[in-house]
């Protein structure tokens, strides 16, 4: 079933691009216009997808006059060879782009009126366009499938307000959050959430980014109050106004939270930010199994402590750390936990470490260890946060110079971890490959990351799949935090059924009905579109 | 422009049933099948108002039938004058629905199955379907404006899962909260949203509900994992699976959090939980001026204290308590925050009040009192849980044996609190009525509950509009928690912008083609349609 299907290719290319002379083949409705000045939608609720008939796009060879017109307007579009690279694929993932997924040009508007005209010719002659932020996806979010035009808002970096005492900002689309932190750092100020270095404000929203802090401080879909965002056809909305909470009609800030980029180009957003916390310490416990692990994190919410971080490293993970040496500890290679732990004063934080430890012991925990200064912290953590280095270090040095390593991002109800982590190991050791985790145990989510080598690729994709379905048959999703992009879909389908996903479609068909805004992800927009596997 | 058009009344009711004999004459697209079996929506990615024609819904006259085949099926089907007067409208909401503006069945499923079963007749014959949950709704959400049936859900009362190592519960969407947080409490958890005490679950998904408890726990879209809906033609979806924190595709859940019943009608939900707070105390602080109190609330949030509640009652609040004798204690007539703190244990909540102290202090509080047990935070707290009926109290001997309350709904960020509510203050001067303001102050949401008798109404509602005006002169929202039903469209669109109500008129039409769900809610669903001022 998951067999990726590789005749399959060719067959993918020819739709990529469907050319004029195919018209009359791929004969369509969708999306253009009748004469009645409306355009046809299936009936009922949601959107199967064999009730479509293929997307009708511009001809790639027109594209270039449409250019023309977008740069008379003073917009700016280059086409040279390292941006094109730059915006087809990174270095990564895993998941690459098929040779001919490549943009034909990026255009680079600088204000959400510039998106907005652009969006207004794109959709008029119906160009593929693909929205791009800070190209650090995992899941082919920003492949040219189509072989159309990227928009890319990275040129939108602006800090538009700091409402410290609203506890919110508003930024533009391009504006990095670790710049962001450090703009609020003087205000005593932070923003949520904390992934990936080059992350941009308006990826994290495409994907409903998360990471370290989301224990305590959610996901983007928890810290986005609005957004301003061009629907294809160029139309400008906003979705909610600056209160904190608000029931002003349909929850279309959600809605663009985590949509990819699909609905519409987010310019500008409102964000939460938090106070910093006043103390912080840093506690790492060594645990006899995973069990223990996650029975003491559900004993912590429940105590109602709230780390701020939970981070969840297996053994494999911990021996890759100590044979890298990036930590000057040696530490027991068993599963460890590093919570961090923030409060109002050192009192509060003494007293949350208190508990911590009571329920740690009650959970045989093998070691503890809490910082005792602002120094020990950082090294403590420190060995987390070069996690990533260091799984790379040892996979090049023991495995492959030329090793890769497949990232996966299941999440499942806490109760369900252990078990699906013990079963994943499992798997781990009837196959070839070895492995680490990586866990946000307090949201459940893990990354099981493998190491392989290039000519292993299918081999891992099995084992790979395996993991996932495991986590769908524990309530599981495919994602917690990457997304779905185009690498994910057919979990998407397993994990939610056919019906939700046709009630995707209908909604992205009514805002997008000529199909042209980062076509292929999330899920199908095509019948004729084999899949990835 | 918020002059409620009377004379239009007369031209509604044309509207609100369209008869056979009108078909002719409303010539229509919408909904109606194409021969090629699709529907006709607007082109673009909005649908303005003007380019749709009315809806066509099924002849009143044949509704009995088709209750006949629902009741076939084994569905409970009611039409006693009881039963319709509970399901036409409430004693304590001032909007009231329109004389005709009555129900003609009530179908009452006992499974999501039923409910499908229902909706897939009734959108086959267009009939008009109004969801209907606790019926406390403050904004018109359940008038039946196309004399339609309702769908009532009440009778899907189960608790389905207590999964309280994972902080969740699975629950059938007619669960009241209060049963709720009886069969949790021996877990030692919680229902984190804390609203009116007949609110159902699906009424509070409906309206993202809130309540006195949001400033730290959220409203609804912050507590729903997961919803079942049946959408207007039947199909069922389960927007997500269990895990708490998931990427995979669009937000469905909180796409389904605020609309209102009108995209689906919710029968499910994963809902999170919360640990009851081990330590819990009251505190009550005295103001000199609003400015002040809301200087400290921003103060507290930035010291990172994170209250359960924070309260405000403004003096003329105090002076109906006072008055009322509803408490034991005789309180200074000022503006008062309750504030609800509650922590791990007896240590971090006293350090909670000692920073709370300093930062009152700092703010000129006139008094400050907390409980120093547990009887002593009840009695304490007693005074905000008996505000309602104080105000009621109050008005009734002193302005009218049969007065009415205007509730009011607008928040704004917090730093805009003071300014906006001493501009209502300055409002309520200059016009011959009184008020009360009660404000959810963490989350900038305020109450202002003005007294008025029967034949003052045009007037208030001409003062309650220029109150709403100004909430959103300042970046502010006319629905901070009960949300816009039909009393507020008008709002609604001066609040967001056309575009944006056309965005969320699209995705209506792309779900509800035939437009039968809670029709008229939230926004204007045809062309026809006078709209309520």
């Amino acid at each position: 079933m998951w067999k990726r299907l590789l005749s399959s290719t060719s067959s993918r290319l020819v739709t990529g691009v469907v050319t004029v002379a195919s018209t009359s083949f791929f004969a369509y409705r969708y999306g253009q216009a009748s004469s009645t000045g409306q355009s046809l939608l299936p009936l009922g609720s949601t959107a199967k997808l064999s009730s479509l008939k293929p997307p009708q796009y511009c001809p790639e060879s027109e594209i270039p006059n449409i250019m023309s017109k977008i740069q008379q307007l003073g917009i700016s579009v280059v086409n040279s060879k390292p941006e094109i690279d730059h915006h087809t694929g990174n270095d990564f993932t895993t998941h690459k782009p098929l040779p001919n997924e490549v943009p034909q040009f990026i255009i680079y508007p600088d204000s959400t009126e510039q998106v907005s005209q652009a969006l207004k010719i794109l959709n008029e002659y119906k160009v593929p366009v693909v929205p791009f932020s800070g190209g650090t996806s995992l899941e082919g979010h920003f492949h040219s499938t189509r072989r159309g035009v990227v928009i890319d808002t990275s040129k939108l970096n602006k800090i538009l307000a700091i409402n410290d005492n609203d506890l919110d900002v508003v930024v533009q689309a391009g504006v990095n959050w670790q710049d962001l932190n450090q703009v609020l750092e003087p205000y005593g100020l932070m923003f949520g959430t904390d992934c990936g270095h080059n992350g941009l404000i308006s990826g994290m929203i495409g994907t409903n980014a998360s990471g370290i802090n989301a224990s305590r401080y959610g996901a983007m879909s928890a810290n986005v109050i609005s957004v301003t965002a061009v629907l294809p056809d160029g139309t400008i909305i906003k979705t909610r106004n600056r209160p904190r909470k608000s029931s002003a009609g349909y929850n279309l800030t959600n809605l663009f939270v985590g949509s990819e980029g699909t609905l519409g180009i987010v310019t500008e957003a409102v964000c939460k930010v938090y106070p910093i916390p006043k103390s912080e310490t840093v506690v790492v416990v060594q645990f006899p199994s995973i069990l223990d692990s996650t029975n003491a994190v559900a004993q912590v919410f429940r105590s109602g402590i709230q780390p701020t971080a939970i981070e969840l490293l297996d053994k494999d993970m911990m021996h890759c750390l100590n044979y890298s040496g990036y930590t000057t500890r040696d530490w027991l290679e068993c599963p460890t936990i590093f919570f961090k732990i923030g409060g109002i004063n050192e009192t509060v934080v003494k007293e949350n470490v208190n508990i911590l430890q009571q329920i740690m012991q009650a959970n045989h925990a093998n070691a503890f260890v809490f910082a005792q200064n602002k120094q020990e912290q950082e090294e403590l953590f420190s060995a987390r946060k070069n996690a990533f280095y260091a799984m790379i270090n040892y996979g090049k040095n023991e495995i492959d110079e030329d090793v890769r390593i497949w990232v996966t991002d299941i999440a499942v109800p806490l109760s369900k971890l252990s078990k699906v982590l013990n079963e994943i190991n499992s798997l781990i050791k009837a196959s070839p490959f070895q492995s680490i985790i990586l866990a946000h145990a307090g949201d459940g989510n893990f990354h099981a990351d493998i190491f392989y080598k290039h000519e292993q690729r299918a081999e891992v994709e099995q084992l790979v799949n395996k993991m996932i379905e495991l986590g769908l048959q524990n309530e599981g999703t495919c994602t917690g935090e990457h997304g779905v992009g185009n690498a994910k879909r057919n979990f998407l389908q397993l994990e939610l059924g056919s019906d939700t996903i046709d009630l995707m479609r209908k909604i992205k068909l009514a805002v997008d009905p000529n199909r042209i805004l980062n076509p292929d992800k999330i899920f199908k927009i095509d019948p004729t579109d084999p899949g990835e596997y």
